[in-house]
């Protein structure tokens, strides 16, 4: 199955009372075309100054993988700096944030599995 | 947990007989880190005249997500052209293949889920 470039479901909305908007690009949508394994496998574009802000996972862990750009990312209530390959990795529990404090669009893959 | 672009672990092989090698970087390194919900969540990336070779999933699937560069990818038997931003899925019992037949590098998102 192919699914277009421009046939993905793509929202854009404030995520988790961040700063700004993300544009949300939606590979899967949702468990249902995950098998029930996880609920998210989206590509993230944030412009600068705009967030994804501070939420906790629970019953769920959140992967992103930074494609583009730079941000300052909250792992767990330690703030640090990633950019272009850096993978972040969240587990059920924890909590994280996302800003981008660069000067081009941020963008990310988020996978979202079930523990 | 942040895994550092420098430090993922990344293979140069031959994916099921295709021409060429992929480079695959390991997001996550297996089912281990995927709370044995899948089994893949890697970056690869083909060389112009590399490809995956065509393989069958049994008992999981997978997505290809096009980052960047052309590719003529086999979708269970039918052969399209796929480029930047499309997706693919093969499900348990489908087969798939993908060459980068374009002149620059092809990168891919691949996911693997257990089904």
């Amino acid at each position: 199955m192919i699914r277009r470039s421009g046939e993905k479901l793509i929202e854009r909305k404030k995520l988790f009372n961040g700063a700004g908007e993300a544009e949300v690009h939606k590979m899967l949508n949702g468990a249902d075309e995950m098998y029930g394994k996880g609920r998210v496998f989206n590509h993230l574009h944030l412009a600068p100054g705009c967030e994804i802000g501070w939420h906790v996972h629970k019953g769920d862990g959140e992967t992103y993988y930074i494609l583009r750009g730079r941000g300052l990312y909250n792992d767990n209530g330690v703030t640090v700096e990633v950019g272009p390959g850096d993978v972040t990795f969240t587990d059920s529990g924890e909590g994280h944030a996302l800003l981008n404090h660069g000067e081009e669009e941020l963008e990310a893959i988020a996978l979202i599995l079930y523990k």
